[in-house]
């Protein structure tokens, strides 16, 4: 339901734009939580510093006692379930890596206007909940059924549209046993923030197909036509291709930014001497990182890699860098099993989608 | 110690400005964040919505077993305390809220290029720990003491000048039962980035004075001449003013912005009718609140006062609306028990420091 007519309600496209950041941007870099890089050390990202990115407002839930997720459309039996029922399904636990779509957007140029994000909207935890498949099977999905729908209990408007937060995967992906309605993480019930109480995880895909504050699933026999399905999450070269939907997170890597940092800047100051450089990589739809390189000044060399914690998180890379005197640029590329690579310049996206250029890191050595 | 020299440390002043935001603003508001201000919904902040504001990188603490506290400078006896011997003094848990001195520094024109806060760097937590006295008492601090300085574990360039993050304190607040080495935070050990494994909570204070990872007690017979003590956290009306410390927070209400919001403009959209509008208000050194005003398009109402939570803790507010449609202006404004009240208009500052003016937020209601 658009809004006709009402100027706050940006029933417009927002133009790109270059340089200096707007207003509305920094706004929303304040609301929505980046991962600062040097906890990028922690396997499991520490409480509170996972990335967050929230659309419209984070839901009030005082209670999970009262909450149900309804099932409806092309099932055999519409369904209203509760946590508790939720809780009593098998469960499972996975350790998931999940990064925003719009990842890395800033450094486009232009850019579109939406969240500013540099590097930090990435983080890593353990989900536990009930594989989706087994409400399905219950609610009995029709065999015309083309898609599936999740609806979460926030609601706002974008460009102009009014409409609760949703988005839709096909039944073979909905049917996987690693796509879970999740009641915790890290073992605790789910923040606020995080989507209390019930919550979408999707392991290997950017982060929007993970729907938080799960109130509606709908079995539909046609393709969802929802907003952040086809409104937004594609990329697209130019602003009216027809483009292509975000989907899998792109392989990509980050480095812990050693030494010290200047506040403002936050350049980085090192000693010179042995340092160990550490990072994460991942890829998307459960494909293992196979390796990844660290440029010293245009040089690469091979890093060491962690022990693998599953298809679906990063895995933890280190290499010993001898420090000399001066300035240096510092870069991590990582490389997947399917033999996807991380670029050297970032892939301009219309939305600010799918930016895995490789991490570029400026240091002085004294 | 300056780095003379270095062009990437930023040895001079940055220059106030104007308009659109800097990319330093913005990789400074990915990394730190702020309250989500549907958050204000509850008394105590959720885990990860409290604001964080963390001048140079988290320390990396694997774990509280080593951590020790030194006590030394004028004292009788030096101390390097455990972690374990801290838990073993008296404990006390304070409800205290802590707002970050640059909140609302982005309200400013032309504004100190620093963390571009809006409104949202404030939270309430329950903080545990030893009164900081029964430390102090132990240590016995000499006749001539004029400060004592408290040292982080976070170290960085500001202005070109490097240091471990440090504050002092006056000894008869050090001294008062109220000021805390804190261990735990509503009731679990410290988070990474709140300051694990131990930190100092000032209640009253703007959040500066609450050294986070400390590991240095000093005693002084002079001011403490550290950067963040005598180079930043000072009230200036010019660049150039000796100023005014820093110190207690100013009395302050925000509002829970009612309706649904834009994604990008945080516009505000709702239904005609009566609405619940709900705030929290806090005042700093211990005083309380006395009441809360909301301005509807320039009429102010007064609001009605959830019970007192204790000296140091925000106070809820609410007030209910008979929205009626078109357009509105919403505002709130708290007085405390000294008479001090919110300005209608931001008071200018060369920091960006203590801006408390009355919170706006524009609605449609239809």
């Amino acid at each position: 339901m658009a809004l006709g007519g009402n100027p706050f309600l940006h029933p417009e496209k927002r133009p790109h734009v270059e340089g200096d950041f707007k207003r509305e941007e920094v706004a929303l870099a304040n609301r929505n939580s980046g991962l600062p890089l040097e906890a990028l050390r922690h396997d499991l990202t520490p409480v509170g510093l996972h990335y967050l990115l929230v659309h419209f407002d984070i839901p009030y839930v005082a209670s999970a006692d009262a909450w149900t997720v309804r099932v409806g459309g092309r099932v055999s039996t519409p369904l209203e379930v509760s946590l508790a029922e939720i809780a009593r399904l098998p469960q499972r636990t996975l350790r998931v890596t999940i990064e925003c779509a719009g990842n890395g957007r800033a450094r486009l140029n232009p850019r579109s206007q939406s969240q500013p994000w540099e590097d930090g909207a990435v983080g890593t935890a353990e989900w536990t909940g009930a594989p989706l498949r087994h409400l399905l099977e219950r609610a009995g999905m029709a065999a015309d059924t083309i898609e599936i729908a999740f609806l979460g209990a926030d609601r706002g408007f974008d460009v102009g549209i009014e409409h609760d937060y949703g988005r839709s995967l096909a039944p073979d992906l909905a049917m996987s046993d690693d796509v879970l309605l999740v009641h915790a993480m890290n073992g605790r019930p789910l923040l606020p923030q995080h989507g209390f109480p019930l919550r979408l995880i999707v392991p290997g895909w950017y982060g929007m197909a993970s729907v938080k504050w799960l109130s509606r699933i709908e079995v539909l026999d046609r393709p969802f036509d929802g907003f952040q399905q086809v409104g937004t999450y594609i990329y697209r070269r130019q602003r009216d291709d027809a483009g292509v939907p975000v989907t899998h997170m792109r392989v990509k890597s980050l480095m812990v930014p050693p030494g010290i940092p200047d506040w403002y800047t936050r350049r980085r100051l090192l000693e010179h001497g042995p340092v160990e450089l550490r990072g994460r990589a991942w890829s998307g739809g459960g494909v293992p990182v196979a390796n990844v390189e660290v440029g010293v000044d245009g040089e690469w060399q091979e890093a060491t890699l962690d022990p693998d914690a599953g298809n679906y998180a990063w895995r933890g890379w280190r290499f010993t860098w001898d420090a000399t005197p001066g300035e240096h640029e510092l870069v991590c590329r990582a490389t997947d099993a399917a033999g996807q690579v991380q670029p050297l310049e970032a892939p301009w996206d219309s939305g600010g989608f799918g930016n895995n250029a490789v991490h570029r890191v400026a240091v002085t050595v004294r």
